[in-house]
């Protein structure tokens, strides 16, 4: 056993945020590209330009209910001297006029329906008086008035969505209107949880009352934040703090990426670290943050390998900062962060150190009065449950004041 | 066939946007509960008010790897005079310390390791030095210093989340670190889109080149929205604008809400709101609101039935307006929108009508400068892809100049 060895290895090193950010940018690619059907497409990260082969409408339609015209025949028509025209018939939507309109005809007509052929405009009804098998016009219209023009939705071989976007529901109809039924998506990585610790059982699956175990609770926070990244989440157990359990683990692991909590620290039995080195590539080992400092990062077959702390919210202030950002770029986004940001006013002031990112957690007191959580007590899973989200504190501030303006990054 | 007077019923009186959410607020109320398991409970809304059995953590262990010690025997240590310790073993998580600590004597703990019988603090590594099997102190430690305290996490009896909290990940964890496998929550609302209109087609069924048949987009937009929302769509096809077909398709859909989108204008063929008033309850047809203006709702057997427009904008900013709250409402939640918000400024002028709710499609151009999309063309779905999100000009409104801040509700 190398217990002393690796107890006496203490971190590289320590990097900064930005640094390792910058590492992950030079070395993560979005991975591969598959098609998918519209029903799974929201979501999705496009990896095309989508160009229209159609035109929508591919037909000129009408706007409103009303009388299919020809507008130059209303010319002159006024509530004193309407134009009468002969009434031939009326037409729905999805059934085309059968004939073309002759001189002073018109035809009823439904929101939506086809303009009959001749027709170039469309009375609304409440300017018309209709009278057996007449109709009275009482105003002029100019041409393709209350028409929806073919083409005037989406014109053919217009770009109608870029690569890069993330599909809103509102995109996939418009995919669907197109017929474009199978667009091309980057891939959602596959995310291996690797959670090692002696103390740790499955929930559920021992009474821990009389023993020293604890429950595992750091695979259902991150099985929660990997799905909120797009990611797919995939349980590989509660491994052993055992140097040769924990290695095949990591071999075996086929995933997009691994992620390996507990056994990131430099105490005896931390072997996540020591093993990464040897088998692949251990780049960042320690990072100027709080919590989360033990956070290491690496490289196995180029897929990256996360080492995150045990405690659990290190464990999630790491995954928000680095694995986070990790999922959106493998999927073809720019990281960005998914909370929304609110402004609030701290209640009590915040200290840091230069050259130290803090991710402080803040819960709302009275409309935006925040006050910030304990920082120290990266045990206190229910400091997360507690807070209504963070705060950060860049590298270059030594804080906030009582009172100051911040930025709150809502937890949701 | 009852064309005549469905063309000649007009809108009951048009109703303001606030009476209809003050209607539903009136009538909607949270669906059943179910347990669910916690693979299943992230986004869920709790139906209890969850109470930990248990405390978290269940014994005292170390917050830091160090030595477990008696703290008043360190009391007077300095550097200058060490106090030695006799070192008897050491201790890792998961694995208690077999005997308690006799005098002066001290334990290797690794954080997270449960404190040894007799040990009530834990001096850090780098205020003691190991040497054979002693060890020195360096620095006097008060009790319970360096050790997470029994209960320290979450208190035995404790309120650990509350009845109408929608559970986010790390919820999710607290609920399995005190082992609370099965929590209870709202049943999310099943949603059966029943998709009316002659024209339509589904998505890739059949070729529209050369007929007046368009391709359905709302179900595709409203399937979106509705996940979005928490709620289940169910797909009840497309239906053709008659009366009986129409009729059958609401009476047979078991779902908790009814969408109808299509048939809710007063054209010649909108059938749904006169069956609405024959089967059930047709409350509201015609709302102060731009665009949407012909949205409809009622009850069947209590179940909402909302009868949105068939212009995609038109049904999506109703099914924002009062569907999206009422699946809220169901689920046990306050509504609230699930747009992030923010500050913008107006490139041009939006100007509305007092009495009148309009919801404006933007999009960002430059910075916070906001470009109102058109308002007119309701028919138009790439504005919405085009549109970064909506501003919302309230009924005592007339709009607002160019210049002035809004807030924008950003689509996601």
């Amino acid at each position: 056993m190398k217990n002393r060895d690796v107890r006496m290895r203490g971190f590289i090193e320590r990097q900064e945020v930005d640094a390792v950010l910058a590492l992950l940018h030079s070395r993560i690619r979005p991975l591969g590209v598959e098609t998918v059907r519209l029903e799974e497409a929201y979501g999705r990260v496009l990896a095309e330009d989508v160009v229209s082969e159609i035109d929508v409408p591919h037909f000129a339609r009408a706007a409103v209910d009303g009388y299919a015209v020809q507008a130059r025949e209303t010319f002159g028509a006024s509530s004193y001297n309407p134009i009468e025209f002969t009434l031939v018939g009326e037409v729905f939507p999805g059934s085309p006029f059968p004939q073309p309109l002759q001189k002073q005809q018109a035809v009823r007509i439904m929101t939506g329906a086809p303009l009959p052929p001749g027709a170039d405009a469309v009375v609304m009804a409440e300017y018309a008086e209709e009278r057996g098998g007449k109709v009275n016009i009482f105003q002029p219209i100019t041409p393709y008035r209350n028409v929806g023009r073919q083409g005037e939705d989406i014109g053919k071989g217009e770009v109608v969505l870029r690569r890069g976007r993330r599909l809103r529901p509102q995109d996939v109809g418009v995919l669907a209107s197109i017929q474009h039924l199978t667009p091309r998506v980057w891939r959602r990585p596959t995310v291996a949880l690797l959670i090692t610790g002696n103390e740790l059982v499955k929930a559920g699956e021992e009474r821990i009352e009389g023993t020293t175990k604890i429950v595992d609770s750091n695979s259902y926070v991150l099985w929660g934040l990997i799905e909120q990244y797009g990611g797919i989440p995939h349980r590989k157990g509660i491994i052993r703090d055992h140097y040769e359990t924990i290695k095949r683990a990591m071999q075996e692991a086929t995933e997009d990426v691994l992620l390996i909590t507990g056994g990131s620290s430099v105490g005896a039995e931390d072997f996540a670290p020591l093993i990464l080195s040897e088998i692949g590539e251990l780049l960042v080992h320690g990072v100027a943050m709080r919590p989360s400092s033990p956070t290491g990062l690496g490289f196995l077959e180029d897929r990256p390998v996360f080492l995150l702390p045990g405690n659990p919210v290190s464990a999630m202030v790491a995954f928000e900062a680095f694995v986070g950002p990790t999922l959106q770029m493998m999927q073809g986004l720019e990281p960005h962060s998914i909370y929304p940001r609110v402004e609030g006013v701290l209640k009590r002031k915040v200290t840091s150190a230069i050259g130290r990112v803090d991710y402080v957690r803040v819960r709302f007191v009275e409309g935006n009065l925040v006050e910030p959580l304990r920082v120290s007590g990266a045990s206190i899973l229910s400091s997360t449950t507690r807070a209504d989200g963070f705060i950060i504190v860049e590298k270059n501030s030594e804080g906030f004041d009582e009172g100051e303006k911040v930025e709150v990054y809502i937890y949701r």
